[in-house]
């Protein structure tokens, strides 16, 4: 382990939310400094770093003062400007690469991807006018799902087409951004897989969580998953399949639709995902000092679970619900010190430990 | 609960080593942002605080400025000079409050409240001179040791005194600072327990746990400890006993001696402690999240232990052994972040979770 990271280093985060947040406190617990690249003002992970850059991504001496003052680069969301990352890397590694950036950028880059790697996704098409919509509708059917390729997440630039009457205003939602329709899957229910890999390609995987959405964004991941045995194992060698073709080094979260025929992709994210928070209470090293590990060239954890979790989200107002919260036995609160409540937004999360 | 600070709050920590690091990440988990009071330049807790004063305990306008930015004050040590503490205290709850500090501040008064209680401790004298030593070892018999009241820790300030013949030796080393002299106690092992007590005066502890010094210093920490049913009640209700007595709020370190007659207490600690290290990953709500908790005015956890942990310390070059406990399935690790390994010096510890 010569490329084994030594206490005292430093690790380059880029975004200064929750997952920034989580992961600067992982850090820390291995004796890492953190240093937060962040545009936006008073970044909630700001408040548990050793430092932080306010600056955009287009400030090409801010990056490059950040490249340089840290030892690894890593990120806690995939939409950062390809520009950027140029930058960069030419004076530090990034971790997880810039393939599986790539990739997870677009999504029917990383469809094609994963079906070329023999893994099963929803059918889909990529739509550039309301002609290959038409042609598309036509192949897949309708119940259909119309999203924008790039920047969507927790259920934005998306729009539901019931019938194939709807092809023109959903259209219009993309407001001309390259699009992709997905056809709908009918899954029993979603579970996800949080996977690592390590420097040296050694990969571990936490088990599946089940995951409930409400208003498309995460709502509870319950571990353990309803799965039987063998689909269990689909998900650890699906996952592994994925990690292994990219040359990942980190922690990813793969969504995965269960249903009769088998396991279905939904979703990859190279970062440490929402529905792997239950591992804070359910693990002896969790998704964060996971994904911290593995970007700093250390041994993963096994991922083995001492506990069954169920994780829930606070959105918005839920933050009233803390002080009961706070109460309850086998609760453990997760909050993101977030300065204002706002409707849809992700204030914190609370992990009860039900066995 | 309307005394109960809201997430967003900021709670001040005096002190900025590893335990202030722990309290700082255990405030942010609930949403607080911490303020690191500190004298010393770069201090651990300072890599995961939104905010630090670099200043001494001599610094009037250093000190209003700090107790006028925070909501509560707390505290790491519990050597902060009176006059500090007056002045903070006009501006700001300090929580635990000033009589644990006065009481456990110096052994003779923290020896003398205990008896008070009713609790055994062992024999002791307050020495001033030869003469008081020779008379105390005429009382309490050799072997015993000599103690300075105050300011000692991890067996600083102390000296053995084997025969009646080593008095002068031993009250040389106390280079004239106020001591006492204390008998030896008979005792199989040594156990701690980690109380708490809210500002409601609702009580909490954890499971105790069983201490190995080596050299004077903490060695490993395992729960459970070894004591019998009764005794272990015993220590829950001698803890309690003290908590209520100091109307105190937040958590308190209480090292006992377990001896055939029964628990002998050794010393009491007004602040999270190194014994209480294995709640990190023995619990839902660790120690360091109870203190914080419990001077928030939130409700506290109720202690409970969902796994069986062994705490070890990495003193000094014992970091060498890091990428080893990195490999090693169920082990923890906890860094503190100091920049340099010094021979005695506290770098880190980890918990290896056994069963």
């Amino acid at each position: 382990m010569t490329d084994m990271l030594a206490p005292g280093a430093t690790i380059g985060i880029l975004g200064g939310g929750q997952l920034g947040r989580m992961l600067s406190v992982a850090a820390a617990r291995l004796g890492f400094a953190s240093h937060i690249y962040e545009p936006g003002a008073n970044p909630p992970a700001g408040q548990v770093a050793d430092r932080i850059t306010t600056a955009g991504y287009d400030d090409a001496d801010a990056l490059k003062a950040f490249a340089e003052s840290v030892d690894v680069i890593t990120y806690e969301f995939e939409n950062i400007p390809t520009e950027a990352l140029d930058l960069l890397e030419a004076h530090c590694p990034i971790r997880p690469g810039r393939e599986a950036l790539r990739i997870s950028q677009d999504r029917v880059t990383e469809k094609a991807f994963l079906q070329g790697l023999g893994l099963n996704t929803a059918p889909y098409s990529d739509i550039t006018d309301l002609n290959s919509l038409r042609s598309a509708i036509g192949q897949i059917g309708t119940p259909a799902i119309l999203k924008t390729r790039r920047f969507g997440y927790d259920g934005k630039g998306q729009a539901r087409l019931r019938a194939p009457e709807d092809a023109e205003t959903a259209l219009a939602e993309m407001a001309g951004a390259p699009s992709i329709l997905e056809g709908f899957v009918e899954f029993s229910h979603e579970v996800s897989i949080i996977a690592a890999r390590g420097l040296d390609g050694q990969v571990a995987c936490f088990d599946p969580g089940e995951n409930v959405h409400r208003d498309g964004i995460l709502h509870t991941t319950t571990v353990p998953a309803r799965l039987p045995p063998a689909q269990r194992t689909d998900a650890v060698l699906l996952a592994a399949n994925i990690l292994n073709a990219l040359e990942y080094v980190g922690v990813m979260g793969v969504e995965l639709f269960v249903t009769p025929q088998g396991l279905i992709v939904n979703e990859i994210a190279p970062r440490v995902h929402n529905s792997g928070h239950w591992t804070q209470n359910g693990c002896a090293v969790d998704q964060f000092e996971q994904h911290i590990r593995a970007v700093a060239g250390w041994p993963l954890g096994d991922g083995q679970r001492h506990s069954d979790v169920v994780m829930e989200n606070l959105i918005g107002s839920d933050m009233d619900r803390v002080p009961e919260l706070a109460r309850e036995r086998d609760v453990a609160l997760h909050l993101y010190g977030k300065a204002e409540v706002k409707a849809g937004r992700k204030m914190g999360h609370f992990n009860r430990i039900t066995r």
